[in-house]
């Protein structure tokens, strides 16, 4: 087997054998197949493209390059989240808790932001004491005793996906399905969960800017979920505008609260309870109620014995930014477009987010949404609040957000975008 | 600027701009780019091609990246030839010293092979004390005093070129016609040469199997020198069957010796002359006799001198191999097919080539051709001899070679194919 005769393989257009996909993910994660030679091949992949049994083959074989989670020792069913990535979306934070309050067990792998999405772990450690890195031991006592648990996935994990993707992230070649379907699946059936529920975000703000590019992604990861005995569904949710009114770490984390609190954006309280119910269905509790666990601070109980479990003080106070900047309504209307990859770059420039993975983030910064589309508006009144530790930021933040939105004339009728667009089981 | 963004352009079939190029070849050629991020580039240029703007821009970089060689200061106008590489191709060691012997300055800056191709340097390093590696004044001393020189590039010349020749080997990304033309050009602008005539192979043995192929590749290059101020003409020539009797480093010297003393194979001579008759004329000699200086020992004479001013002895004994195989006909006919290629690997195996770019070479090794196509062969009477220091290979080279070769029934007429198929200028 050598490795430049599978890059030509692909590169010609050819189907590269299962035998080929085996041994160049053995090979890449051992160090005999350069990074020079993996990237060549990612790119071919990107162009050329694979078919379902050779993505499948490329997943298993990823799987295979480390250590399965085992949680059939729980007592619960385990249920499983993962969204395709977008702006303000955090959704995993009311939603593990609420979903372990109704009966299932939650076991969370989560990421950290790159570009202009944000990260689910660099939200969390906005809060005072709390760690993302557990040993398996302590994941599995976490989610034992609270039902829930977020955090970092251990380097055991389908290490061949962490090597490709950060190999992909610095070689242009990350926007190709079969390479992301497989890169999120192979960790999350490694991970061992039952069910999973996937969130394919569609938008600006999203990787997939177009219903059938998500539409694709979606099934090709059923059908792999599926094909490895998790039973998988897809929800595809929009992403032309940010989720919720805060796009940040520490000001997720807030909204998150009041979303367990039982307030919070209509929005997110919608995706949240439509991901929780196809969790909990997947999971075998058709008949839970999330709702109710929100209503009567079940899901918020969870939320607080999970945090304090993994360090972190839940009445602690959040951080907030040193300097805020507030663009107000130059007209008065209805807005009837926010962007989401603009309010995402903003976020970003403030110090939300990070350009190299070695950055750090500022946990009070990001943006304030006073509006959303459909909202009524008045000239001069608050648009956007920008949060920042770094106010030398600001007009950097700013430049993106001069297109970001639109205002009809009063009266102007709107037509909502549903937040929910299609389910792909 | 940034790779990521220049991935993506040609990724995403876009025109790379002039400052992206001149960026993204110097950055690399300072290790700024990183292999795996050049890779992917090229994987993508070779998938989504260049226009004629960015091929030359590309090649104007890679000249850009490092020293420019000046041979004004000779009395003589040069002539250089570049081949594109086949099985058999002697033609530069006759060629050089036969032009020189007309009046032009060669400056031969030549290669070692890789597969199935053999190297000038491989061959003439056969011949005791001969040396390839010269600095740039004692090149220029035996070009001033023979006429002719052959010898290796320094590292100073087109450095980027010799970075990503490397890279490309091992990355499946040799086969782009924008980055084969480019890497050929920048060297031989680079080096300076007032005319040059390029040998552009098309069949089995060559890297360009189609003459549509060789077509475009040919007149890329010819537009590139044009472009420089080099007077450029291609010649398309067949590589569908190896050039002479000989494949094999000593074996070619032995060969070519035999062109210069006035005898040698036809196919060889006729070649020999037509590269010569072009490179006279580009070099503003149209009227010198090449067929002469063969025939009256002048070109033997430069070739003396040429081999003595770097260190080989033209009268020491060649090196032969220590072992032979004979193939013999199984049955009589006329020999309508010698495959270039198959007898290119199975010389390749014996010894005469390399895998990699740190292997030695066998001097010896190589094989014999006992007829060419269009020759009538009597049933066990020798075809093919194998010579090899290393018999256990035998096998291993005998394998390729019971399909290369078709005889048909005595009588059955055959129409050769010329050797010569095409002039691009």
């Amino acid at each position: 087997m050598d490795v430049i005769t599978v890059i030509r393989t692909k590169r010609d257009r050819g189907e590269l054998t299962d035998a080929q996909i085996d041994w160049v993910i053995d090979a890449y994660t051992r160090g005999e197949v350069a990074d020079e030679q993996m990237s060549a091949l990612a790119m071919a992949i990107l162009l050329n493209g694979m078919n379902r049994r050779e993505i499948a083959r490329w997943t298993a074989a990823m799987i295979a390059s480390g250590e399965r989670m085992d949680f059939s020792a729980l007592s619960r069913p385990t249920a499983d989240k993962h969204s395709t990535g977008g702006v303000g979306d955090k959704i995993t934070l009311p939603l593990a808790p609420l979903v372990a309050a109704c009966g299932a067990a939650v076991p969370q792998l989560s990421g950290r932001g790159l570009g202009h999405t944000g990260g689910t772990l660099d939200k969390l450690e906005s809060i005072p004491g709390w760690r993302a890195l557990l040993s398996n031991e302590e994941m599995l006592s976490v989610l034992d005793t609270t039902g829930a648990v977020i955090c970092a996935a251990g380097d055991g994990l389908a290490p061949a996906d962490k090597k490709l993707y950060a190999l992909r992230d610095v070689t242009g070649t990350v926007e190709a399905i079969p390479l992301i379907a497989s890169s999120i699946m192979s960790k999350k059936i490694a991970e061992g969960t039952g069910s999973l529920v996937l969130d394919v975000k569609v938008g600006s703000g999203a990787f997939m800017k177009t219903l059938d590019d998500a539409r694709e992604l979606a099934s090709t990861m059923v059908g792999l979920g599926t094909d490895h005995g998790v039973r998988t569904v897809a929800l595809l949710t929009d992403m032309a505008t940010p989720l919720g009114l805060t796009a940040g770490n520490a000001l997720e984390v807030r909204e998150s609260i009041e979303v367990l609190a039982g307030g919070g954006p209509s929005d997110v309280i919608e995706l949240t309870l439509a991901l929780a119910r196809e969790m909990l269905t997947a999971a075998g509790l058709p008949d839970a109620d999330p709702a109710k666990a929100l209503a009567d601070g079940s899901a918020m109980d969870v939320w607080r014995r999970m945090i304090t479990a993994q360090g972190g003080d839940p009445d602690a106070p959040l951080p907030t930014a040193r300097e805020t900047h507030t663009l107000t309504a130059p007209s008065s209307g209805v807005l009837t477009r926010l962007d989401a990859y603009a309010i995402g770059v903003a976020a970003w420039r403030l110090g939300a987010g990070r350009a190299r993975k070695e950055d750090p983030v500022q946990a009070g910064a990001g943006i304030e949404l006073h509006a959303k589309p459909g909202d009524h508006i008045t000239e001069g009144t608050p648009l956007l609040t920008l949060h920042t530790d770094t106010p030398d930021r600001f007009p950097y933040a700013l430049e993106p957000l001069s297109t970001a939105y639109d205002i009809a004339t009063p009266g102007t009728p709107f037509e909502p975008t549903p937040v929910i667009l299609e389910r792909i089981a």
